[in-house]
């Protein structure tokens, strides 16, 4: 087992939806959860047994005070959250069913993430004991600050020779603030080692225009490998849609040598499908920190993700026992008493 | 678009559910919705930005207040909604599941509405700038003074020119004040000019007994229009069910040369089946009077029946453009941020 | 219809469970439901007409209370149930989803039934009018006391030529007062007349190794009332799991002469597995005490156990023409009104 | 202890009203009770231990079967309720606070129980081991078919020396099928042996105008048992009112020679105003039955009636204990271990 | 009764509230509601009968559709709300109890509303037909832009002669924008024909300090009518805490002449703090526009304020009827049936 | 600010209460919330942000994984506590209103903590840092196991010369595994070093029979510190209750020398009555540690207790900030933006 802590930094944020698949005209309540894709995978790591510590803003009022007891209560350690006058970022969901797409809007832009600036990171003590770093392509997409505090991580952890894990998707509604997304997001990844994407952030990022068959996937791996030559590895998952409550996904590796791939899993009755690829993230990052194989990795990574459709609200509760019982695909479940 | 404005006439009715597929005995609440086959289709026009007056009574009580609210916040116009001294109508449902069927039990005939008598209803006044009258076979079987209203109502829209769409299902368990209900029906489809339905309706109302397939609905809808020369067109749609939860339809059409059908969808977790008849009604006269053609209005109107068991409660609350991506065959249900 | 009491034994349980599939960290509230496998039998039988008394201890306080009321509700005799003071028996559950499992963890071993004992029951009265007492193999392995009074029950039922069905499941993880469950449910069954079960509880309590097939259980039944010659019928139902909200059930039956099996029935989106193996027995009860010969009941207690999925809570509350209508094959859940 | 049983004859209502204080408006959900005013006065008596059966009609569907189920779970006998065809009366209820009212608006008359006529009710299998026919001045005022079966009860009642208990409130919006409030009810006080009530009540029924102090009670109630001579006592309660949440009652008798008044109870924060009245007839019942002289059991019933405020919906679910302990004085409410 | 409309102009907010008294750290739900001082008012005066128009922007997702669905169900005239790509305004309220008090956070620095500028709405076009135009001192604190329009709504409407109330409460944590709220208060109170409050208010506004007795009052209120010469009335309330629970509140006024004075309302348990002000002010602009006299209007105020007091959310949902039966000094909300 | 730990010893328990002031039959679900006398004191602790340890047993499932997970949460360090093969101690609770008791009933003596013994706590590392041992008198009452524990922990404490603090309760329902738990308690309180109670306690303890007035509560103080020498201070509560919501409270403090007297609070509208006196103890060390006068912790106590009443849970979620706006006299609950 690795004893170092995981760290990771992003937006903390609040989602709001209606019960059930209620549109919001339905309902006079909104259930909430506490969640953000990098605050996620910390949760789920931290659930599963792992140290972590989650570097972040929130608002300096209840509803912060409620986001630390709730990152506290999966474990996560926050004692280098901030609290700053501006609002936690949220966002609200009306959750779809059958065919009708579930719809999600933001607010986040002036939130207390956005306000992020390098001076409020204090990354040498952060790293201090830290075997690997996670970032995702949401947090430089939200402000000028976050970007440059996520790059200052990334240099320091480079030079320390921390493992860090890039799942760099690009999200074509932020962005707002001046920056390119391409750009920003290719030269994070020269500063990362592991790659949790596949052909669509490839093709994103470095502007080529890969397939999305096996043949593309090698090529395209192979591409980033040769423009970021600090990354070793490449994971990704690939899902299809039946419907929104009918999907299969299976996980794919480039390990710079060979093409592996999982067995697909197919989920019906979706529960929910928020924070699934951080389910997937959080996997990878477990099976890697407690020493498992590239191959191993992948398929808990993918039975994780599979999981993760199963509960609800934006982070993995699933337990290492219930993620193996899917790795090892048994997927009956039957009841233990 | 069509500018006119739409009438429907019908019974406000209340529906009272224990939550989830509970039986009533498990629970201490109940859900409710404001709803009636025609303010279904009033309501889901009015959502989907067409101007919509309902004609009906409601209770002069608190129940009555909160049932006008619902049709104001739908953007019905309610102005010709009389208050009177008889209690709102309503329905029990326990919600099935799987093989479990949904029960129904009503308590609607002494109600509000089953005291409508057409001295209530200015006609004249209420089809000014009107452009399409709406009309369903439960109306005329609660009571002689509903059936007269909506007579008076159908003759004068008739002379006025207004397309009058008639949805003439036969109830065996209303029509309890003593008039025949095949020959009622029979009578005010005479007066209507677009018919929605299909096989079984016409077989009831004109005493027939063609079959169910192609060459059935055919030829039943050539009878119906050589019946009643008023009719043009005939759009149906045949619903096959697999369990309470599982379904699949398709929508058919007769313009009096040709036979027109849509692809069939299949829908699997169903949500909610009440009122997925009225939302092929209402996409099929919103298709209509913002200009589609017969065949785009059969699918516009077959996707909005599908997406309606998506949502939960009597009225279809999905918006134009939740409706355009089902009738373009995209049923993945796709997160849209 | 037979006029005679059905008597069942055994604990009184609370269920306690996170509202739908959410683990228990993400609430704030927990459903509760009382059941008991045998109490669960009993409340079917109730809720299906039949006079039915309930033998057991409940705690002397409010919850106690509420638990008899609840019985009472169902229409259980609760004359016999003595009030203890000793706390209610109860479970946590966290209800699974798709791949994911049900989880459910006990707190029974010192609770109100486990300080039954014989002097607590006056079986000679209890029996009076009875034509049918049901036992299950969770009842001896709850205690010594509860071991002891459901043998007196037994050896007095058998004196009075009643029919006994007993329903021997081995739970492994209960059995912690010293002595072999295998033993003990070979010599209570060895008191009973039908024997509800197949080749998993045979091998478990009598240490064979009989085949899954037909074959393997047209053996171990063989096997079985070679061993308890009161024994004359053996039903048995047969679950195959695709996922926790996805399975398939048949029945098949041996009566001594002959094999029966009835079709298998498909069970999608299932809302609760719980009581399900009870919903059988008491569909099999009820047919055989209002007269239906053995091959109608395997098919009436079939359709009980696969409508009891569609039903949330421990108890059946299925009507008869709710069972009736999939015991004929309509499994498509047409809406009643 | 009476060991008599007791019997109550009225309708059986349920109500339906938004959670907490909000207006209806504000819900998406009722919360239910079933109850109704002789009910309410069975199931509290059975709740205490009584043997208490209930004559009355529900609707034949599953909302009179929960109707059913819930008596049965208070512990009434059920077996003369009739199932009729005909929709279980209902009412709403708007819950007031502070200073704004409750509003309440029925849908009855036209009700299962409304349907009700003599040839349903089997009085004399009815009374046979019966102590005590309660009835209120509700269920004559629904229709003439209960006038007239209530009529022969309270006939072959006092033919056969049983305690009639009348609680003959006189409701100005009820009365609608055409006979006069005032000389029903002083014909079946007429048939009553205790008269509970006072000046309110005397006033309306003889049309006298009786102060409403002390001296105008006594008065009145000489009155009413001059009037009618099978009258031996007139038991009373006195309600003032600060706000809807604010009150104070205390109880009052005349029993043909002396005036006894009970302490008065202050009631703040008052949860439930429902059935209130009835909870004072129970207790009144509940002590005459087991045997308390007048004062205690004027005591007891204006306990019972207070205790009652305390607790949500119709019915008093207060224990024996619980009662006394108010009886006794003891008002600090401390926390029972 | 007048027939002129009413025009309100202010932020729409979403309010988001643990249920009861809990802290958010308690719950996993929120209750919701769309409110907003202004629209507060208007939706009260549209709930009253009277025809309202709400003027503000909404943001262009379904949170800004469910907030329009919820204003046009209070019958409030929403063809004058722009749809906006900024989030909606909203706050967060922990809701106290008893000494512990309410906590309120913001979220709408930012919001749809903050970014109206004077180019959004067509006054003209707007006060066509208009006979009262009500604003609060909150809207030109939120943004330039809204000040500016604002400013140019009272600038035609004083031209046109329209009444117009002003309620100019300086709050201080707004006014981020850079202007002086005292200073853009005095303009816009320059603008206004009655004014809506008391002492504080014109000391904040004119920087005087006026004692809070009786004769400061009326020195202040000749004050503001010196310096600001259209205001020919002040209306003012007077609360009094003693918990967060219990308060008194009394409405004085000065009409250039005289001093008047409402008696005093206790208001024991409050259910909701939030919108009383807001609901004096609908209860004022009624009255006035309904005729009454100046001391009329004054206790209709007062009243509407206190029924305020006993319903949840935002709005005040009393009837006319509700409010007058206060006005009137029935205070001991007795059950409507 | 006191930099030390603070160590709690005791049982986590579970509640579980139907909503509101229903009774549990009125209910089909429970709330929850894990607490135990005193872990709500170390939980109230952390919150107010002092570092707290908790030493405790909880189950192996997923009950007791929620029971840390929300310890965590509150900000306590879970390091030591056990997991065991025994259930999580429960309480239920129906919540009195008024006039009407809240009951208790419990399942808790064959839970986790009752089977903790002294070789599951190392107490040398757990007591390495901490300044004050917080312990209760429900702890020794539990188990011989639960004594010997404490009895060491204290032990281990005197000798480090940490601050002891007591709140020696005696329960006489519990107590059932042998000893005298007068015996016990002296024994204990003469190993502790701060004395919380008062005359009820110190009778219990002592066998004395002081008064309840100040006299007897200075008597009784210089005895236990006569008896007990290492006591060297005892702060006590006086609480008066009207009805189970309207209550009174005040402190006082022998400090060896003189007695200190807080104002009384009155608290009307109780939320919730359990852990108050938690409340009062948190505050009590709270207040001590960050170096409070004794007076000023005794006001500071005082407040805290007031606060509690007005929260929902076993735990005093109130904010510094909160408390002592009440310590210092503002009861009126004004909003706060």
């Amino acid at each position: 087992m690795a004893t170092g802590k995981i760290v990771t930094f992003g937006e903390v944020i609040m989602r709001l939806s209606p019960p059930g698949c209620n549109k919001m005209r339905q309902s006079h309540e909104l259930e909430f959860f506490f969640g953000g894709t990098e605050m996620n995978v910390g949760a789920s790591l931290a659930q599963l047994g792992l140290p972590v510590q989650h570097i972040s803003n929130v608002s300096d009022d209840f509803v912060g005070e409620s986001a630390i007891a709730c990152m506290k209560g999966y474990g996560i350690d926050t004692a280098h959250i901030n609290k700053v006058n501006h609002p936690l970022g949220l966002y609200f969901m009306e959750t779809g069913s059958g065919m009708r797409a579930s719809r999600i809007t933001y607010n986040r832009l002036h939130g207390a993430f956005a306000n992020i600036t390098p001076d409020m990171v204090n990354w040498e003590e952060v790293l201090e004991g830290c075997t690997l770093l996670h970032w995702t392509g949401i947090s430089p997409a939200i402000s000028e600050g976050a970007y440059q505090t996520l790059k200052q991580g990334l240099q320091e952890a480079l030079k320390k020779g921390i493992t860090i894990t890039a799942d760099p998707a690009y999200r074509s509604n932020l962005w707002q603030y001046g920056r390119s997304g391409h750009e920003v997001l290719a030269e994070l990844v020269g500063l990362s080692t592991v790659f949790i994407g596949g052909v669509n952030e490839i093709n994103e990022i470095l502007g080529t225009s890969f397939t999305k068959d096996e043949e593309g996937f090698m090529a395209a791996a192979k591409k980033i490998m040769a423009d970021c030559p600090n990354i070793t590895k490449v994971f990704d998952k690939i899902r299809t849609g039946i419907t929104a409550s009918h999907q299969k996904i299976f996980g794919q590796l480039w390990d710079g040598k060979q093409l592996y791939k999982t067995p697909e899993i197919e989920m019906t009755q979706i529960v929910d499908r928020i924070g699934t690829g951080d389910a997937y993230a959080a996997g990878l990052i477990y099976a890697m920190q407690t020493g498992m194989d590239d191959v191993d990795s992948l398929v808990f990574a993918n039975a994780a993700c599979a999981v993760k459709h199963t509960i609800h609200g934006d982070v993995n509760l699933a337990t290492v026992a219930e993620i193996t019982e899917v790795a090892q695909g048994n997927l009956d479940g039957r009841l233990k008493r």
